[in-house]
């Protein structure tokens, strides 16, 4: 494959350019945010939103996909002193070579070992900078009016907070010492609810060039973290491209590379090959592991009366080897062992819900919570290797059931973070799925889910190509910004104002430029009033210029102004008098 | 306009064909569902679903768009003896002429008003069938489990059950004497969730045959009603093409006609001109109005600091007026005279909220919630002359701010079904609206809101083009049967289960006729598996063979019968001990 041949998209969103704050504890991050300019006539100032497309985005960055990102995170890691160059790679393909870190013998080089030992890393300063997304500490308050459901999101982010939830285990910072080129991001319940974009090949179809573009198209859009689930051939190669371009934490599902090694015959894993393919995938930097080690021989029989059996790949690979050796699982036996490996290149544990739900029958069922309370279990054994960690949820489930599955895993998890594909609310809608669990993802990140897994139009149908990945990550946006405003985190509604305010002085562009997908909502409205001068226009096609309710408001606020309306609104506030109440009429 | 140039999509939706149930008190009505065939390796019965789309998707019947459709009502409003031809029809261009009827001098041939005596008409019996679906009086039962925050949707509808409901003005049957087309539906919240698709040409764009298209494909995915919210030339002549082949009900906002009449100057509207506009419409066979009567002048003033203003087309109309005139709504000053014009055609209202919030920064604000006691009070005097309401709400709410809605309209409008646009979660996402309002959607149908306005990918950008119609019904068919499941509706799981089973056995094509949209499903599967031998595949594109969870599970559950899996489950139950318990190890 060569390298000049792999093109991914670049240039800056529209009207926005790339700011970066630095730190105070470590003046040299520089925490990457996109402002966006507003049309002079708004007298506005930028609107800063949270920027996790790195340096693609960037036109005074020259992107070498064959060379790879800044390796930022590179200084950080040897400060700390603790890590030493593993010399011999198992294999590498990319054609720069950087000798694999391990912690130096005995060492836990986790962001949960250094919380715990009162240290303040590099990491912890940059996701604090960028929680805040340029917002100043004295902020504006007031906005602020949602339900958080028991989660305590700051006003105002500061290091030793981010610290100090990572120690409790309610928050991860995946970033494994071998991924210098990530820019540190936070996945915890008090903080911006986060989005995944998977990608990956599969047998049938898609190469290396495709997924390292779909893994930056993923980020321009707002994916926050890429997994690759590649399952076909040169599954190595394809992750060392992906890992050296990507600024975002990478995770992987080890076992899918385990089940590659032996030629796709489940019976035939091994400990032994499983463990070589995690210690391969932490030397090259993947940032966190789906460990799906909680589904116990014990629970099987629990999905035999399913409407849809067991629907995660990884649940039913382990499912069919206990089944075939009648034994235990051996993820389960050797976690502690897999707890080491974790803890020496700081990968992340996603303990994956290999029981979820693939229908809305099979919803919170037995076989489902019984898994649920086992990965409460290994928590607390990942926790006392120091070893970061979070919990992967469902899956299919109706709105009635979404909030029992967030309590469930508060209560046995206790309160690591949670990471949930969709819901989905139904499963008639096969082509819409990212609707169908939009739904139920909005709602369980209102409830406290920390990581939304997006779903694309493809779900159930076949591989999704970058259309779809688009289409899933502007969907899970929505999903995570819908929960972030209920939620009430204070910054959330900032750019919900400003584009609100631009709807209504009719500042096109702007609406636009502060929308999730600049480029399709110009493109919507050009379909019908696709000239320059239109974008100036005081209406739309919906409604056409008499029938405009935004160009009539404007005219009622300055009837308003001339007869004194503002005056009359002030007297009813203060006579508390607003209704004319019915029942005393 | 050439009436034989009017194409519009007929032909049966995939494996499926048009049944009819017959009723037992009129045995001639006939009502249509969708009998979709599977896979004879299924075993399995047809799946009956819920038809809204008339006789265009029955292959049997000749579509003849320039002599409308069969008049099924004609003879039940006949044999009711309580109405009388009126002979000078005001204006009409559609090739026949149906001269219009009207109540008897002082009778009320309102839906309400034969409840309230007892009556048990056609209609009535003709959606108690049409809601249970197909289901048997004595269907399965155990499937139910949702929460109905305190809706009381029965196991089986009887027409009894429909009239009390009607009877007590917690349902709607909109079905105006004039437009006997319809095939009857009902709206309420113990029935199937609604949903509405809004077409209609604008100043700016389309013609009546896109608008009659728009319609016919609409109700193919299944829009339940139809509003034609043409403001544009020719609105009268539109809207009796759309009525004269809608077996739907057709919802109009009768101020939009009224303001064309006074060339779009709001200030020169009159009662008079707006009743005559009334009258022209309830006899062309319109089902329902909306009339923003709840915008009083004294709310005007509580708008004048919102973000954005009053953004419903009407409620800035009356707000202009009411304040260039300095005087209460004519439409709430005459709102008696109002009630005897639907009374005399059973003219459903939609009470307007015409001061709905257009932003997330204006949800549920004193203006929204004192229109809203307001529609209470207008509810009660339309109750008090037999006409059927309805209670249109919001608009933008964040997700913490939804319930409240429900909340709200349930305690000031006794019941009455609501009618809710979205709401949409959240403003940033143009291009996404019919995404962020589902989301709301799915939720305030869950928590009793009877039918659900669509939002298409164009809101705030253009007129919605037929790709955009289709989009938003499929969008908003799921969040409608979201909540259904939610609130625990005894039938709705029948097809998620269907499609589930088919799904675990590779039926592909089976898993592509029971979803909502068949076309897209079948289409995206082919992007990658074209080949008609892929339609019997064990696997998709998406995870390969190897990694086929279904494929796997088959093999879990084969070995589980040899190793006698399922009498282990059974004793795991017996024994009530699921799960191994954490704090007990």
């Amino acid at each position: 494959m060569n390298a000049k041949a792999v093109p991914v998209s670049t240039a800056a969103l529209p009207a926005s350019r790339k700011i970066h704050e630095t730190g105070v504890l470590h003046p040299d991050i520089k925490v990457p945010m996109r402002a966006i300019t507003l049309h002079p006539s708004a007298r506005e100032p930028d609107v800063v939103v949270y920027d996790s497309s790195g340096p693609y985005t960037d036109p005074r960055v020259k992107i070498h996909i064959e060379q790879g990102l800044p390796r930022i995170r590179e200084k950080w890691i040897h400060e700390r002193n603790d890590v030493e160059r593993r010399v011999e790679a198992l294999s590498a393909d990319f054609p720069i070579r950087h000798a694999p870190l391990r912690a130096k013998a005995g060492a836990a080089v986790t962001q949960l070992a250094y919380a715990r030992a009162g240290i303040i890393t590099p990491e912890m300063e940059f996701v604090a900078i960028r929680e805040n997304v340029g917002r100043a500490r004295t902020g504006q308050a007031g906005a602020r009016d949602g339900n958080s459901w028991g989660a305590n999101v700051p006003e105002y982010v500061t290091p030793e907070f981010v610290r100090a939830e990572i120690a409790a285990g309610r928050a991860i910072i995946p970033a494994n010492i071998n991924h210098p080129e990530s820019e540190p991001m936070i996945i915890g319940r008090n903080f911006l609810v986060k989005i995944n974009a998977n990608i990956g090949n599969s047998a049938v179809t898609s190469s290396m060039a495709e997924e390292v573009d779909k893994m930056v198209w993923a980020i321009r859009w707002g994916a926050d973290t890429v997994m690759d689930l590649s399952t076909g051939r040169n599954i190595h190669n394809i992750r060392e491209w992906i890992l050296r371009n990507a600024p975002v934490p990478i995770g992987t599902v080890p076992i899918y590379q385990a089940l590659e090694k032996v030629d796709g015959v489940a019976e035939a894993l091994t400990w032994e090959i499983f463990r070589d393919t995690l210690i391969e995938q932490a030397e090259q930097g993947v940032d966190y592991f789906t460990i799906h080690a909680g589904v116990r021989l014990q629970y099987i029989p629990l999905t035999a009366n399913r409407v849809t059996g067991i629907v995660s790949r990884g649940g039913s690979i382990m499912a069919k080897w206990c089944l075939a050796h009648h034994k235990e699982s051996f993820l389960y036996e050797h976690f502690e062992e897999i707890c080491e490996i974790c803890r020496a290149y700081d990968v992340s544990f996603s303990l994956g819900d290999g029981l979820r739900p693939g229908s809305i029958a099979d919803a919170n069922d037995a076989a489902q919570f019984a898994e649920l309370r086992t990965l409460g279990e290994l928590t607390k054994i990942a926790w006392s290797r120091d070893c970061q960690v979070m919990i992967e949820g469902p899956g299919h489930v109706p709105m009635h059931k979404i909030k029992e599955n967030m309590d469930e895993q508060l209560k046995h998890c206790s309160e690591a973070p949670f990471y949930t594909l969709g819901p989905l609310t139904t499963d008639i809608a096969p082509g819409y799925d990212h609707i169908t669990s939009a739904i139920g993802a909005a709602m369980i990140g209102w409830f406290g889910t920390a990581m939304l897994c997006y779903v694309t139009p493809k779900e159930h149908l076949g591989l999704p190509n970058r259309d779809d990945v688009k289409t899933g990550v502007i969907t899970y946006k929505i999903a995570a910004h819908a929960a972030d405003l209920a939620k009430g985190h204070p910054g959330a509604r900032d750019r919900d104002d400003a584009i609100s305010r631009a709807r209504f002085d009719f500042r096109w562009e702007d609406q636009f430029n502060l929308s999730l997908d600049p480029d399709t909502a110009c493109a919507f409205h050009d379909e019908t009033m696709p000239r320059e001068a239109h974008k100036l226009a005081h209406f739309c096609s919906m409604c056409g210029p008499k029938f405009c309710s935004m160009r009539i408001s404007h005219e009622v606020q300055a009837a308003a102004r001339e007869s004194g309306m503002t005056e009359m609104a002030q007297k009813f506030r203060e006579q508390g008098e607003i209704y004319i109440n019915p029942s005393a009429s």
